[in-house]
């Protein structure tokens, strides 16, 4: 396994410019009654963990980022969460650093739908200032940046918490799963409006208290570690074959 | 027509509260050697006024904000850009001052798909820091926000300059559009990739010189007024639409 | 009329050097019970627009400016102002911009007394930073930033809402005037101290809260569109004359 | 002689409220080949002091703030300037901790032209924010913010180690001048211009290698200690008799 | 183990007012050709856990912060560092974050020196922005914050991958050492000075550049497993004491 | 006495390069009942005059720094405070301007323990951002960073307005002392715990709220001018070693 944090500096060299860099980010929030703060971050690292197993391509894992951008839950005990400003500074310095040690593609796989937009503007910035290139890829893309919504029993609302985070919860990390308060809590009112919604045309500033009472958003009763096990699979394939993609990677000279 | 900027202070406390404030926001960069530096918040800014026009719910308007964030095109002459920094700055102060004035609800009505991202983080934070209810809305989502991409002649290719926004500027401006400097310029290559892509689950760092060498990502060349004013029509009813849809959203109490 | 906005990217270029390039820059706060929001700012844009059409030099005009440093009007409903660290940054954003589009000369016509303190900072920090020779440009000149007083009627307190603004507006856009508001709120307890006051020796840090009930300073009763027509003709040949002298101003080599 | 810093933190409190308190500023920057780089502070430094002493009003002074904002005066060597927003910076922690302390009264007393305009801004800011009254005070208000030219030798451009500053150094500290390096260097070629100059409506952003090949702009060649002596007395009876008026000063209530 | 990430947020709430909160903080930094880059952070995170495990009182270990301020490093391939500004930034939204779920102990466990003195500003700012109290331990006290020079072999050296993190090291990950590499690499030069020094009464601004020319500061030859058990638990006994003590501590009411 | 304050540009120019500068730093912040807010500046201030005078190399004193970091003394009237960044901006803009003035050498000289940790952060920075050599030296070392402890009767908690700095002020300054407010106030209960303490392994963030009631950290009672002549030249001979061996010293070449 290629662990950036195992390199000796001068080993490091050697590799930096050949490899592409896998920089994991989750968060540390609420995540209901059910599931652990860590659930964003423990789902993020063992999909790079295990894509990077997986790879065949020269990757190098950098160590997670725990605190990301976490705005929506704040209201609620436990989310540590870095302000937008704060966490541009930190992907800004760590940009700078990364060039300096030579390196050309840095992947973030980003494990927490309240991180992408901001990682969005970064991977551009980092791009622009820095030369870098730089990529964004999730082990699921976030419900609120689809456009198609997955017909599963969710509707669509399987934003946090929900189905899928507890089914790989059940399988990865079951002793942190309270299985005894799994509950469903969906904004089935939000059905009633055909553009604003998290996949609709119109998205809209919301927090977890606006759309949960509990801090789910999502339908968790049905979990179970086969389908965690599936979705689990399902996300390390994704990521493995978009590390391909990004290692051959280039842009045309014009 | 009701524009902010029209009210007297006293006038415009009378409906602060109850009306839904809209705000466009463009861009002032390259579009290629065809279409002028300010395509982008030209067809905010018509969209916007047509929409007020014609919905019957009370909106006001506030002034265009014609610098974005024009990161992607910083290496042409012409693009003024603001860095995330600052304007993520200039939307907090704009989020305090309208909730200083007791708004509720702010529409952010976007023209450019460099500022959306940004702006997602910040309708998210104009929520929580100032109890703002807040919406983004686009007169066409960009290509790189959907995941289902259309098959136009373009091949979801249409980003920057393409026959969408030619055709449009060709009906709203047509004396601002250089007819005889219509070139198509798509980044092909970019369909060898299957994750990477506007469109796909991949999304990556670019700037416009990235992906072409004369600015625009796209194909003007069938552009023309008329598919202008159908797209132009869409735009509005689109936004009419959400706008109405917005006056009647509220989140419920839990 | 050269609009920056019209340009394409590729035209811009080549006049970029060559042109003196105006930024018109206004607010949005309250102009009393009788004059718009929008007053400083549709007061420099019509100076503006006139003086490109007026100048035989070769100018290019920017997109406006609107929201501005409004800090002594914050108070009151309507008032949108950026922080005077967030417009510092707006600016120099602009600046660098501007100086890697080749511009040599930059021109701000402000339209908002509020705005100059900041404005003169700035200037010279683009000249600094980015080698732009600055100059800034008022229709008429605050009445705090002059140490002769003119002897009118409103006794040298014709800072916000007065006859000369109420009769600009009255010429310019009569329909956004409430001409039944008229209404004289002069601080005339200030003629007390001779050396602390508006055009005095001693400025001071005053809210418009701290001078008037109405948020008017002056008195726009005898306020007339023919005074306003003299007035506005009088700061566009100011303003013309300003920038024939700029265009051909030089530092010399030393 | 009343001074901040000999207070006792429980001696202070007894007074804080009461009294006007007075924060000179200058700055540490190239003076020309004859005038130290404390120029500006030492006159700020020894107004203030002979003002305190005279006036009968309760002030109190702070020690002096040496560092300012000389962006025009950085390429010259021992120029030491603070940027525009670290001033106003610790500005914004200078009116906190004076606010805390119960200070309702603020006066700046700035001996540098170049910290004039962030000086207004902060005034402002501080009023609004921490709800002090502030002041801005000059020894001897810079040529570039009076609109009338006096017309002495130097014609107006005695903006910076002419024959003012001079003459005072000369009287305060006649060791600290080079008598033997006096040399004329006035910007005449500005006269040339009508509209732009120090005075004029037009302002610009000059450094002084914009101005001056030698640093200083204006003509010392004739100062002397009898006019430096008639000088200094001239600016402390301005002071004192601002901090009368400004002791006096209140807003009404509305 | 009580681990902040593995707590759900209603769990979370009944604890965190009762529980001492433990950050650990490390590096990700160059650390001589023998050791890896991870080395501050694993030895933090280490002790660590140990600590938590040993400890009778009510800790709670959130998830470590891997990038520290390392800026004396920033020449050397691998090194990540944040600018202090930039950590200050993360750790005020900790505080707010830790604040806000009703924290009232946090103990920073440093493993990188370069982090401490930045710390210990920081905890001064949560203790007066948040009310939190703050602590700050070491694993092992860093040589440059101790006045008392140990007289092993690297004579007061011992600052990085010396014998002592080597040692460590070798124990706790032994296959991530380079044990054909340890070379020592000591700034024999500096005892020349009696004042300047690590532990002495002047301190300075090197970099590792300055006293190395391969990133060693120290003598790791003579590292031993078995020597850095006894390292390694000596520091766990610290800790556990520290923690200890930390439980008990209480201000007193005046 | 080489002050810098008192060259002219182009004398500084010649002396810059080859001086040792001298930069004190102290604070305006509450000092019990008996001492003045300056007690840290004039200390600062005395020390490097007196330090300067006596020193046969070549150094140049540059103005104090008055207001330093003093968040732990907020809470009491007349304390001046800077935030952390404020002072670290502050810093980097001096550093730029030293750097730019040819400076190699600088040596903060500080008079305020609370300083000490944020100059130690800005001593690295400005070394690796303007290349500067930088030194950071007490009159006093602070004793919150020593581990040795005194024996004296203060027990090692003459961290504020105790013995030294009360004796030293009735040497320098007796008409700024009040003599008759002699308290000791010494937070005997922190001898209860054997980690956490001023100069212990275990720091913590505490104000001078937090350790006293009257703003007194340790025991003035036995404080004398005969001490204070002592503590004052033994501060003195301390700092003129320190710039001497400061002086002579080089980094080698690697």
């Amino acid at each position: 396994m290629r662990l950036w944090s195992s390199y000796s500096s001068i080993d490091l060299e050697e590799v930096a410019g050949s490899s592409l860099v896998l920089q994991p980010i989750g968060s540390i929030e609420q995540h209901g009654p059910h599931l652990p703060l860590v659930t964003d971050s423990l789902i993020a690292q063992e999909v790079a963990l295990q894509a990077i197993r997986e790879t065949p391509t020269a990757s190098i894992l950098l160590p997670i980022i725990s605190y990301g951008l976490s705005s929506e839950h704040l209201h609620a005990s436990g989310t540590i969460s870095l302000s937008p400003t704060t966490l541009l500074a930190v992907l800004d310095d760590l940009g700078a650093s990364l060039a300096r040690a030579g390196v050309e593609k840095l992947v973030f796989l980003n494990g927490h739908g309240g991180n992408s937009a901001l990682l969005r503007v970064a991977s551009r910035e980092l791009r622009l200032r820095y030369g870098l290139m730089t990529f964004l890829v999730h082990p699921h893309l976030p419900v609120d940046q689809v456009s198609v919504v997955s017909n599963d029993r969710e509707g669509g609302f399987a934003i946090h918490g929900g189905v899928a985070e507890t089914s790989m919860m059940l399988y990865l990390k079951p002793d942190l799963v309270h299985i005894d308060r799994l509950e469903r809590s969906i904004p089935d009112w939000l059905s009633r409006y055909s553009k604003i919604g998290f996949g609709g045309p119109v998205t809209f500033g919301w927090t977890a208290a606006d759309l949960s009472s509990n801090g789910v958003i999502g339908d968790p009763t049905s979990a179970s570690p086969e389908a965690g096990k599936r979705s689990f699979e399902a996300g390390v394939s994704g990521v493995v074959a978009a590390l391909e993609e990004i290692q051959a990677f280039q842009f045309p000279q014009y």
